[in-house]
C-alpha cells in the first residue's frame, strides 16, 4: 500500500457521507488549519461532518473560520452514537489525537492526512507526505486533485497551515513549493498581512511583561556563545501568564549575534525546571537534551530536570560549557 | 514616455559599457539587493561596473555577494574620472543618493529603476512600478526578459530585497506575485531560512539590551488602546547602542494586544526628541504626525519634536488621547 494513496483518499471522502474529522491535543496553527480545510471540503460535496480536538483551540487561532465549529473531546462526552468514518490529520500516531479517540467507532474506517515522517501509517487508507512543510500542503494537494473550488476560506486554512508550520517562512523546512502555494491562496483570498498579524505579529501583555522579566535574567558564558534567561512561578503570577505565554521567549537569547545555544529555563515548581534549548546551527541540541532524558531536532529540544532551578541552570549550563569548550 | 520602458531599459544597458550604480542614502535591504542584482546583470553582459552608495552598508546585509565591493560615496573622493551612464536604483529622486552624485558626469545619461509611487519620473529611461512591494521584484522582470541566466547570488539578491521591503512577507504590500517570485528564487538556490537568519532573526545584544531598558518603561493609556516606551541617551551609552540597534524597538508597544497605537520616544538631546508611531490600522499616525510637523504613512510615521522628553510624551500622548477618545 502506497503511504501517499490519493486515489485512496478521493474515493474515501466520495463513498462517505457523516464523517468525523480529528487532530491532536495541544493543536497548533497547522493542525487546526487542515482539520478544518479538510471539514470544508467534505461540506463542499454537500456530505456531513464533526471536528473534534481534545483539548481547546487557542484563543489567536480563533478568527479562522469554523474554529468555533470545533468540539472538545477532553471536556465534551462522547455522542451516543460513535462515528464510522474518520479523517485525522496532522496526527503521527493514533494516540495524538488523545480522548477525540472516544469519539470513534470500533468498525469504524479511518484516512490518515500528516506530513510527519514519524507517521507509523495507522489507518485504512494514508496520504502521508513527509516532504511537506504542513500537512496543510497536502490538503492543497487534495483540493486540487478533487476539483473543489476554491474559497477564501479554504485559502486561508492552507495559508495558515504553512505560515506557522514554516514560522512564517524562515524555518528551513520551507521550499519553494511551501511559497508558491502560499502565493496561490493569496489569490485565492487569503490576507497574508491579516493571517501574519493574528498569528506572529499580536502578543498578549502577559508575554511582554515575561519577556521583561526575562531580559532582566538574561546570562551568558562561553564569550556569549550561551546565553540563557529564567522564569520563576512567582514571575508567571505577577504576569497573570499562561504557558502559551512564554511561546518564543527562547528565541531572544538564542538570536542575539554570537550566541550558538539559547536556553530558558522555566520553573514549574520547587524541584521541577523545564528546560527549552534552542541552536544557531553548530550544536545539535537534541542530542545533548537526550543525555538528560530530554529530546528533540537537532535546532530545538527539551529537557525536564527534577531540581531546583539554580541547579538546573548550573547542570545544563555546565554541560554545555563542557560539550562547547 | 511611458513609467515603465522595459525595452528602454534593456537597451540602456546593452548599449553602454562603464557604469556606475548607486542607491540611497541610509541603504536598506531593498536598495543594497537591487543595486547588487543591477551589478550582476551588467556583468554578466561582459561589462564594467562601480557601484556606490553615500553611506556604509549596515552590516547585517553584508552577507550578500559583492557587498563588500560597494564604495562609500559619503568618505570617498569622487573618482578623476566621473561616470557617463548610471543606473539608480531604489531612489523616488534623483537627491536621495546623496554624495553619490557628486560622481556622476554633467552630460551622463541615467536609467531609473524604482517602486515608489512617488518617484519623480527622473532620468532618460525609467522602470517604474509602484505595485512591485521591492524595487527587487522589477530586478526580477529585467532579468526574465533580458534572459540572463540565474545564479545563487542573484537569486539572493532578489530574495533578499523582497523579504526586507516586506517585513517578511507579512506587510500589506507583500502580494501574490512577491511570493511566487520569492519561490522561484528559492528553486534557483536562495536559501530563505539563511537570509531571514541574517536579516530578521539575528538581533545585536546592545538591541536586546536597549529592549530590556524600554520595557522597563512600558506605559499604557485609553485602556491599553495607546502603549509606548521610552529611550534615553544615557540608555544608548549604556548598552552601547548605534542608532540600528533600535530598529523594531515601536513594534513591541505595538503588537501587544488591545493597541491601536504603539510609540517609541528616542531622547536625542535634551530638548530633542524622536518620535515612532505605530499603527494597528484604525488611527492614521501619519495624519497625527503631519499635524505636528511629521510623516509617513498610515500605519508607521515619525515627528521630531524640540523638547525634553518627558514634556514629549505629554503632548504626543495627550494629543492622541484627544483624538482616540
Amino acid at each position: 500500500m502506497s503511504r501517499f494513496d490519493m486515489e485512496g483518499a478521493i474515493n474515501f471522502i466520495r463513498e462517505g457521507d457523516d464523517f468525523l474529522i480529528v487532530s491532536h491535543v495541544q493543536p497548533d496553527g497547522d493542525a487546526v488549519s487542515s482539520l478544518l480545510a479538510a471539514a470544508l471540503v467534505v461540506r463542499s460535496l454537500g456530505k456531513r461532518c464533526t471536528t473534534a480536538i481534545a483539548d481547546r483551540v487557542p484563543p489567536k487561532l480563533m478568527f479562522l473560520p469554523g474554529s468555533d465549529l470545533i468540539r472538545n473531546a477532553r471536556t465534551e462526552e462522547p455522542p451516543g452514537r460513535l462515528y464510522s468514518r474518520v479523517i485525522a490529520v496532522d496526527c503521527a500516531d493514533f494516540s495524538r489525537m488523545g480522548m477525540a479517540a472516544n469519539w470513534i467507532g470500533d468498525d469504524a474506517r479511518l484516512l490518515n492526512i500528516d506530513h510527519h515522517p514519524t507517521n507509523d501509517g495507522f489507518g485504512d487508507v494514508t496520504l502521508i507526505r513527509p516532504e511537506a512543510a504542513a500537512t496543510a500542503e497536502i490538503l492543497h494537494e487534495l483540493v486540487t486533485a478533487m476539483g473543489v473550488r476554491w474559497t477564501k476560506p479554504l485559502a486561508e486554512c492552507i495559508y495558515t497551515g504553512i505560515l506557522t508550520d514554516t514560522g512564517g517562512f524562515r524555518y528551513t523546512n520551507a521550499t519553494p513549493a511551501s511559497l508558491r502555494i502560499a502565493s496561490e491562496m493569496m489569490e485565492h483570498g487569503a490576507s497574508g498581512s491579516r493571517i501574519a498579524e493574528h498569528l506572529l505579529e499580536r502578543v498578549s501583555l502577559a508575554h511582554v511583561i515575561l519577556l521583561k522579566k526575562a531580559l532582566a535574567t538574561l546570562s551568558f558564558t562561553e564569550g556569549n556563545r550561551i546565553g540563557w534567561v529564567t522564569v520563576t512561578r512567582s514571575d508567571m503570577e505577577e504576569a497573570n501568564a499562561q504557558s502559551e505565554d512564554l511561546e518564543g521567549l527562547v528565541n531572544y537569547p538564542r538570536n542575539i549575534e554570537g550566541v550558538e545555544v539559547g536556553i530558558l529555563f522555566k520553573e514549574v515548581d520547587e524541584n521541577k525546571v523545564k528546560v527549552s534549548l534552542r541552536s544557531a546551527g553548530a550544536v545539535d541540541v537534541a542530542a545533548f537534551a537526550k543525555s538528560f532524558g530530554g529530546g528533540g531536532h537537532v535546532r530545538a529540544a527539551g529537557i525536564t530536570l527534577h531540581m531546583p532551578l539554580q541547579e538546573a541552570v548550573e547542570t545544563v549550563v555546565g554541560g554545555l560549557r563542557g560539550l562547547m569548550a
